[in-house]
């Protein structure tokens, strides 16, 4: 979708809205880091997100990739920077054509930076000179597929004294077709309010939409403003003063600045305002709070999961729970399949998945998993990272790349309990039985709805402690499970090959809505993935070496189970009362 | 279906079974009453109905209906008689063409009684002398198509001195093709269970299904055994001589004696029971009670509605609310879709619903509208009779030819004060909060589920109740609605034309069932045959009568209107609280 249709609609109910920008990581734990946090930060309801461009395969590559996986993974819509310096037209036609076909409609046209501050500009290095060539360009093959916004100067592309020049470049830029102007970042409210009534008595109609960057550190924030000649009010500087070693205090104190400005931005009628997030979360999300912009769960939650933003998933509302925390592999994994499982997941007749996507999410340096889980020598050893990830003390296992799931924080000691009993847990949901669907931990869909969930659990565990557990099971009428090898033995006491609504939610005037399910042949596709976390974990140490033996072992050995408690009027800890006395307790409790 | 493959199922599991028999009435009215009496039957479990034949246009064609009807709305398989005496080849043929035709699998070939006591028996009026020349052709003619039932006589056909010969004949109609007997009925059960050993040494080895019939009234059983010749114990007239004057003692007596030779049958190893119930319900139900085979919740109610056996709609499980009380209609009008609802009602893609099918519910002569009704002279004596039917004071309206549902007992009050403010009710349900699916009142469908409810009520309402009702209705983000006249002119609040899910149940291991919705398509359809009760009921009365005049009025400019409260979690009464001082109460309240 194109992103000048939500800003008009927007501006039309003078509604405010605001855009998200990043960068594309260097590293791919980075980049896993960023992801995470563009899905996080999707709660904050942007109306889109930005992320900026350098010319060269890698880094290109993933400007694109982080564009499209943001609208098909995240349902979150995506406007590509693009720059034209420094670069030659084959290529820009290739990376236009690219992001065509991966959906992306919202095009950043820019002219780019030059790869040195000590490099001269050298307009014949590529085939376009300025930003204005790639619109025209843009526009003249592509006609009105892509949005194109572009760059504005309230305070001069290169220095203050280019101001009235820059503002008839953007004037011709909107003549050449360019849909949205978004600023330059700046800290001085009213010289850009000038600026704005300038440009709009030089013709230029189109949104503008003011860059705001919250002041994260005073050297970082002295350096930027000095180089790119952005001019700071004295008053910033004065506060900053006494505060300037203590890094809490100025983003705090940046988090203030930013509020004041936007405060009034919109009393002079801005509407829209572009974050210049450099990755960072929090002081976005705490201006956002303060200015009470933060979005209702109705807003930003459609569905417990967000909904992609790709064509042909556009009915899709149902899912099987065991992807929740890998969306992008099970898109990938489904992303040929003709239609989407919609209102339910149906009969079972669940089109083949994909091949499994390699796990690049635990492709990590022998450095990196030490620092991270240490050396591993015996199953104790495992079950203590699980337990210390369950109690928030480490950050992240190679199936989960961030913390617990907020809504099992209300279950964490328990889950904690079993992990140190070897039921090692990769997935988990608790009960909940109707609560409001604006409640904010397990709230999602449209008002005045109910949500509901049955308590869920997914654990790797040993033959032994599987036998045991079975045991306990027989006869149990409403524990469900399916437990599975890596080789394939497949356990279950489920008789009919039917899908399990395990999320549901039941809204005024519509069907009940069942977007998530736990359903056997799509937990046999899981099963590998599962699976294939472990080698890839044993991969990351020296192949003799006993931490790699016992993940091994442990891949090649254990079970990969689910359990359902179908009661879901039961108590979210009744579950875990299944697991006591089974197992092992870690010696060191 | 086969019953002879459920009977088999069923001798598998060593599990207890029951038929019930009933006879084609001869009026309208009484077909209709048959009607919900099969269908209230159906709650007791019978593993098949039959229904008798004789022979003629009407009361054959009868029987053939009854048959498809009990299949296709009400899901129990029947056995349809058939008698081959006093009639020719060519009608025989006709009919079992029409029975295979609606899907009538299931025929016990009969001789047939001769039409007239005094008439002798002449084997040359038609083409098949005895019934076993009726199971010839059957099998010749439809090879496996039909289970053939024939008859059994344990105590001669026309009396003792033929027992030994009846066997035989037993003997050969299996040979023929036979797959149950079905004996007469009895009241020996040693004689009974001796002429069943008598068979079996005779090589019969088909299942055999004993009659009961519990004794009704005096008079009746003495006739009846009289003719039939059929041996009482003495003990039985013993008992009946005191209280032979006394219907109801003389019932629970019969019921006693049916109680105690099933009992016996039991202990001898017979597992079916076929209860001859001469269209009673109240002793079959006290019989199978007493023996406590009763079936549970969960084994009778696959849904809130009788799912069809037709084989086009083996899996449709979700139907509009508005025909519950009138599902003949529903299947009529539906039974050209190519698929039905199964799992959800779908984006209101509905196929087109057939032609109306005239209401021959409400044709009745004046003399029954007048002695049901009287003769409605004002708006008040309409009220009047719906307030009564709500107090269970009248057991029928034109709409409903049943006392109020069950589940709509618990708000008669409430119903009774609404329609005395003039809401005319039609249709409601109370809401339901999670019930367990065993709940007796609320309950259906596999056991350790929950059943939900949406509060429903549906009400014919003049344009000044309709007009204060919806001013209340203004703002309330919970409360849906459709409000339309007989001209079609649609007043509603639901923006997208989704379908409202009002019944839904969640059960271990399964997605969401939600059998009943409200729809904007199926009430549009629904509203046409809601007024035509209207004019049917107006038609009973004399051209020119006030009643008539009035009726039609009301029918004219009234709405028919529809309310769901979204809330499910308030209690059956707050929907009420909206109609709270709306409308003009009766003036002799």
């Amino acid at each position: 979708m194109k992103i000048i249709d939500k800003i008009n609609k927007a501006l039309e109910d003078d509604r405010c809205f605001w855009s998200f920008e990043y960068f594309p990581p260097k590293t791919q734990q980075g980049v896993m880091n960023l992801y995470d946090r563009i899905e996080r930060m999707c709660n904050l309801g942007p109306l889109f997100i930005d992320v900026t461009w350098r010319w060269g395969g890698k880094s290109s590559d993933l400007t694109l990739e982080l564009c499209s996986n943001s609208q098909t993974v995240y349902g979150v819509e995506a406007n590509m920077h693009m720059t034209c310096t420094n670069t030659n037209f084959g290529l820009i036609k290739t990376a236009l054509e690219k992001a065509k076909d991966q959906g992306v409609q919202n095009i950043l046209a820019l002219r780019g930076d030059l790869p040195d501050d000590t490099v001269e500009f050298d307009p014949s290095v590529g085939e376009f000179k300025y930003a204005i060539d790639l619109v025209r360009y843009i526009r003249k093959t592509y006609g009105d597929y892509f949005c194109i916004s572009v760059a504005g100067y309230p305070e001069g592309c290169v220095g203050p004294e280019d101001v009235e020049r820059d503002i008839q470049y953007l004037k011709e830029k909107q003549e050449a077709g360019a849909d949205i102007a978004v600023t330059q970042l700046f800290y001085d409210v009213d010289n850009f309010l000038a600026w704005v009534d300038k440009c709009r008595a030089a013709g230029i109609t189109i949104p503008i939409l003011p860059g705001i960057m919250p002041i994260q550190n005073y050297g970082g924030f002295k350096r930027m403003t000095d180089l790119c000649r952005i001019s700071v009010p004295q008053e910033i500087w004065d506060r900053l003063e006494p505060i300037k070693d203590d890094d809490r205090a100025v983003k705090d104190y940046g988090i203030e600045v930013a509020v004041d400005m936007i405060k009034r931005l919109r009393a002079a009628g801005m509407r829209g305002f572009h974050f210049y997030t450099i990755n960072l979360e929090r002081s976005t999300r705490m201006v956002l709070e303060k200015l009470q912009l933060v979005p209702t769960v109705h807003e930003v939650r459609p569905l417990p999961w967000s909904p992609s933003l790709s064509e042909k998933r556009a009915g899709e509302n149902v899912r099987p729970i065991f992807w929740r925390n890998h969306a992008r592999s099970y898109i990938k994994r489904t992303e040929l399949w003709d239609e989407f499982p919609n209102g339910r997941w149906g009969d079972a007749r669940s089109p083949a998945y994909g091949e499994m996507v390699h796990n690049e999410q635990v492709r990590l340096t022998a450095d990196q998993a030490a620092k991270k889980w240490g050396h591993p020598a015996t199953v104790d050893d495992v079950k203590q990272l699980f337990v210390r990830y369950c109690e928030n003390r480490l950050d992240s296992l190679p199936w989960s790349d961030t913390p617990l799931q907020p809504e099992s924080q209300a279950i964490q000691d328990s889950l904690a309990c079993i992990n140190a009993r070897g039921f090692l847990t990769i997935n988990s949901q608790p009960s909940c039985n109707g609560a409001p669907s604006s409640d904010k931990v397990h709230g999602w869909g449209p008002s005045n709805g109910f949500v509901y969930k049955k308590a869920y659990l997914e654990f790797f565990a040993s033959p032994e402690n599987v036998k045991a557990l079975l045991a306990r099971l027989e006869g149990n009428p409403t524990v469900t499970y399916y437990a599975v090898t890596k080789g394939g033995e497949l356990l279950t006491n489920c008789v009919e090959d039917s899908p399990n609504a395990v999320t549901w939610g039941v809204f005024p005037g519509k069907e009940i809505l069942q977007p998530t399910i736990v359903e056997r042949v799509s937990f046999l596709a899981w099963k590998d993935e599962a699976f294939e976390f472990w080698n890839a974990w044993a991969h990351a140490y020296a192949r003799d070496s006993v931490s790699a033996g016992l993940l091994s072992d442990v891949s090649d050995s254990w079970y990969l189970m689910n359990i359902v408690e179908n009661n879901f009027q039961k108590s979210s800890e009744s579950i875990f009362e299944l697991f006591d006395g089974l197992g092992q307790a870690l010696s060191t409790e």
